[in-house]
């Protein structure tokens, strides 16, 4: 039997971006210092979309679990510039016990400009200390891991 | 005769921002520095959505037409947070021979957050001059004009 | 008689900016969008020196008052460059019940690139509601006062 | 014969940040999208007292080299607020033939809070293609050069 790797599955949730004049530099591409905010910007729309429209903001405010960033790494492609939307697929890549791993693959007109893998510890707030990710979380979570 | 203001006259450009943590301060709220960053986007946009796609970046590199600022007003009527998307309207409120001044309301959940008047001048850019605004601008931008 | 108008009275407090490569557009110039944020950043610093070290983080978190900005009115006198330092003056030019005004000169190599108008509101942090100003803040605001 | 390691090698350059209120997020911490800002403007500022002056912004347009960045990585290692300036400690770690490799270590109150690497290649700005490092930066570089 071939177990079919159901379409959805291959579909990375995107979020899109509008790159504009005071998003670039002298050099007339989008500056370095806005690439990982807008890095940020898809994975904290990631949450957004998965959680029932709850991002950063209502996970600390109303659900009591921060997910502060303890690593980023990214490799820049290709310059971005206004010309194009800026296409960020996400997509969550590990889920340890109190930790949580994304992939941000940020495209302009089909080419990668970059590629960056993110990881973050859920905490509770008050105390800023490390707890094990929320079950809610995790069952959402864990149907959407893919590969690095 | 009585002339019908066509309806599409008094819809003006909406620009919709999503407001995200990053955006926001220690008093949960967006922080004040970032809101004249949002109207501008919109501004941007608002050109970009009137010129065939161009905004300032084209404007500048490809019609050698830039449009720098000299004079921003804000009154900030409400809070703005993460919780809904920033509506931001804009309309051309003035037309000079080489100035341009736009309004900017910027609405959350139907409250208005901010309001704020910018005004432009059109400048060559290889000489940073001053110079009456191209006349296809100017045939795109005046039946836009509304009152302050 | 003759009335010495104190020395210190005319020297007004300085914030210093370093302007770079990021914070400048495809123009070459610092993008409009920063400028806002420099100010702010100056009355900001205008604070700190001001209250012991006590910036807005401090005043929001261990003195249990903010101060949001109602209003911000900039004009744009010169572009500004990473080949000088920014040199943000930063004085309070009014000081209602429970409102404070300030005015920022910014200049780089002694030329004015913008003067700004800042009014704040002194609020309680847990109910954002207006309050006035703590007498503390009153007694060291009131001597720093000067004309717009 | 003991060599001895001259005081100068074991003195990094340092450029001192101001974290203030509109730095920080919800959290009360300075936000993780800002944090490689403040690493870039630190290998700016490093540029800027080695080569006279000369920062990014005149390295592009008055010496025709530009270095845009092909990678970064951050671990971030301790939370960073307004109460300590930020303290960034900038090396270059590798020079290649058409690259260079900075290290980025930040520190408020003696605790590192983040450090990075970073990789940057030399380009002609105007094709936007890699070139050798040019003999005069290549000179200044090398004294300097630690290990990671």
């Amino acid at each position: 039997m071939t177990i079919q790797e159901p379409a959805a599955a291959l579909a990375n949730f995107t979020h899109q971006i509008r790159v504009g004049w005071g998003d670039c530099d002298p050099a007339r591409i989008a500056y370095t210092g806005r690439l990982p905010w807008f890095a940020l910007e898809a994975i904290d729309a990631w949450w957004e979309h998965n959680l029932g429209g709850d991002g950063w903001f209502q996970m600390e405010l109303d659900r009591g679990t921060g997910t502060p960033f303890v690593h980023m790494s990214i490799d820049f492609r290709a310059p971005i510039t206004p010309r194009h939307r800026l296409i960020c697929e996400v997509w969550p890549c590990k889920l340890g016990t109190s930790s949580i791993g994304f992939r941000v693959n940020a495209r302009q007109d089909d080419k990668l400009c970059f590629e960056g893998k993110f990881i973050c510890v859920f905490i509770t707030p008050d105390t800023f200390t490390s707890k094990p990710a929320p079950h809610d979380i995790r069952d959402i979570v864990t149907p959407l891991l893919r590969p690095e």
